[in-house]
């Protein structure tokens, strides 16, 4: 299985990605990994390689990449001018079919423009989302979407979201029927804008959709549900806002032991404790979103995350190598496309923008 | 100093609103309080508070309102249906001048709607908005708005959000240079909606604001503005979901703790400890959302108060209050409207909607 890495994106530059990713490949023995990026920058990374990791070196390689997207470039100069850059070149891979999914901690737009040109979408989506699963209580997981690559969505849209999500529960996390909910300001049906209770109403009527109609923001996190859908701007909102708010809180978990635990004995009792703490609610753990929708599988590490973070994203990309998510995607959404097609022809109705 | 009380609101019910109310009676020897509700009922919850709430009793009294609004009554029903409500004759109340500040903690679109009937708006604002203080790192606070009067916004009502916001950070937390930032998907000036970027250009121009520009969700708790501006969709989706994570984590820090500290003598050290962490992470603490722009004091206790969280609700309005921040708002925005009138009179252009 052969993982294509854009090793220049993401802010910590190719040392955490290279290393993230020999930490997935020695975690996976069927992995080789093709890393994009300046040869002798990459080499350097592989060459030096910590003692524990250095055994992933003979699965990586290095395809010479010259050009970098930066962090800020809009997505229309990075279609211009980016052709020879690390990303574009691992998504140029990707779409030759000479690996089976990509990574990269590089800028998002940019990621989304170029992987459309390369790959195109699949099942009729005119243009992918972003999602990320978030940890809930009782240990469980949410898938959140649209992150951020559609700021502004009609009804159509967000029943794109509502169904490409459940895909991805029931295909790469095994639910028979994931439960799906709408993001709203209330629960009651007279909330909301006008695309959020349209695509309310449609989801009502699809068959086969396991879904639960709307939650407020609180129910992401309750565990309740499997996919929350709403626009980017909404959801991205709302996923930094969470970022934010765990870091904030968990140092402050820290600042009170600190403050109040002088004692030796106290505070080298409760440190295994805390460590775990900070492990349970660490985002690197649930680090790597889906570019779902796209003709091809590629995971977006957070900018920020370190090699641990990277190497989550890289098994991410992985898992859902395993259960084919675009196909799938193609052939559900496909025919749900087409049932939608016929049925609009029927009723004469249609609010795509 | 007398404070008009819906005691029906919330949905804990009269016993913690009189119960809260009492608290901050106690707390502020200034206060006398208004109670609506059923008059039997609240004279039983007065006759019962306890020993140490006892002697705020003869501060308090009760006016006999023998309806309530339903929490998910439509707004349009509380103005039809909802006159003989507590929370209708609370605002009566307020708006006849002899209250000067009123709270409840029921229906927050009844409260809205009932509240623009009962008093009107100030200073051009065609429609309140709903602002709560939010904790933020090193111990700071970020008033966020709007949290859902306004699902959508235009550019128009997002600056008008910012100067409310920048009025009551200034006088009510004496602030003399409050940093105002707008919501959005990413710190470039390239993104966003087009009435977060017109709302944007705008801010820039106008004299006297101390406007720092974008932030993204986790910039609300970062402790680097004062107050962060979007629409009400935004804004509620946001506040839920930082509802509901901070009691996740709470959850997971407890139960991280009561897994892993089996020894007792551990276990009852930890506890002072895991319990002054609960109270500084408490949405509790920060309870109390204010309806900006309405021609009086309005303060929205959350729905699901415990007495403690209605007491910080009360103290919020008498602190509105005490800074007068009504007329606050009716003079500067007011000038604001008359300097923004001739500019648009001069350049031709205004995009409300």
């Amino acid at each position: 299985m052969r993982i294509a890495i854009d090793a220049m994106g993401g802010d910590l530059g190719p040392r955490a990605t290279v290393r993230g990713a020999a930490g997935a490949a020695l975690q996976d023995s069927r992995l080789t990994l093709q890393l994009f990026g300046p040869r002798a920058c990459l080499e350097r990374e592989i060459a030096s390689l910590p003692r524990r990791l250095a055994a992933a070196g003979s699965r990586m390689e290095v395809v010479d990449a010259p050009g970098e997207i930066a962090p800020g470039v809009r997505p229309s100069d990075a279609l211009r001018h980016g052709g020879d850059s690390s990303m574009a070149l691992m998504l140029d891979c990707l779409a030759s079919g000479r690996a089976c999914a990509g990574v990269s901690g590089g800028n998002t737009g940019a990621l989304m423009a170029l992987g459309r040109r390369a790959m195109g979408t699949v099942g009729g989506i005119p243009r992918p989302a972003i999602s990320t699963a978030i940890p809930t209580r009782e240990q469980g997981r949410c898938y959140l979407l649209d992150l951020g690559a559609n700021i502004e969505a009609s009804s159509d849209r967000l029943v794109d979201f509502a169904r490409m999500g459940e895909v991805m529960a029931r295909h790469v996390d095994g639910l028979s029927r994931p439960r799906i909910a709408l993001l709203n300001v209330g629960a009651e049906g007279i909330k909301g804008t006008a695309s959020v209770r349209q695509a309310d109403a449609r989801l009502r009527e699809l068959p086969g959709l396991n879904y639960c109609g709307y939650v407020e923001g609180d129910g992401i996190f309750a565990g309740s549900v499997d996919v929350v859908v709403c626009d980017g701007f909404v959801g991205n909102a709302v996923l930094k806002a969470s970022e934010g708010l765990a870091r904030m809180l968990v140092a402050r978990v820290q600042a009170t032991f600190e403050a109040h635990w002088g004692s030796r004995l106290v505070g080298l009792l409760a440190r295994p404790a805390l460590r775990r703490l900070r492990g349970e609610l660490d985002p690197v753990r649930y680090n790597g979103a889906s570019l779902l929708g796209l003709a091809g599988i590629v995971v977006k590490s957070h900018g920020g995350s370190d090699a641990d973070g990277f190497r989550y994203a890289v098994l991410r990309a992985v898992q859902e190598v395993e259960h084919d998510l675009p196909r799938q995607l193609a052939r559900e959404l496909g025919e749900a496309r087409m049932d939608s097609i016929s049925r609009v022809g029927a009723t004469g109705g249609d609010d795509r923008q």
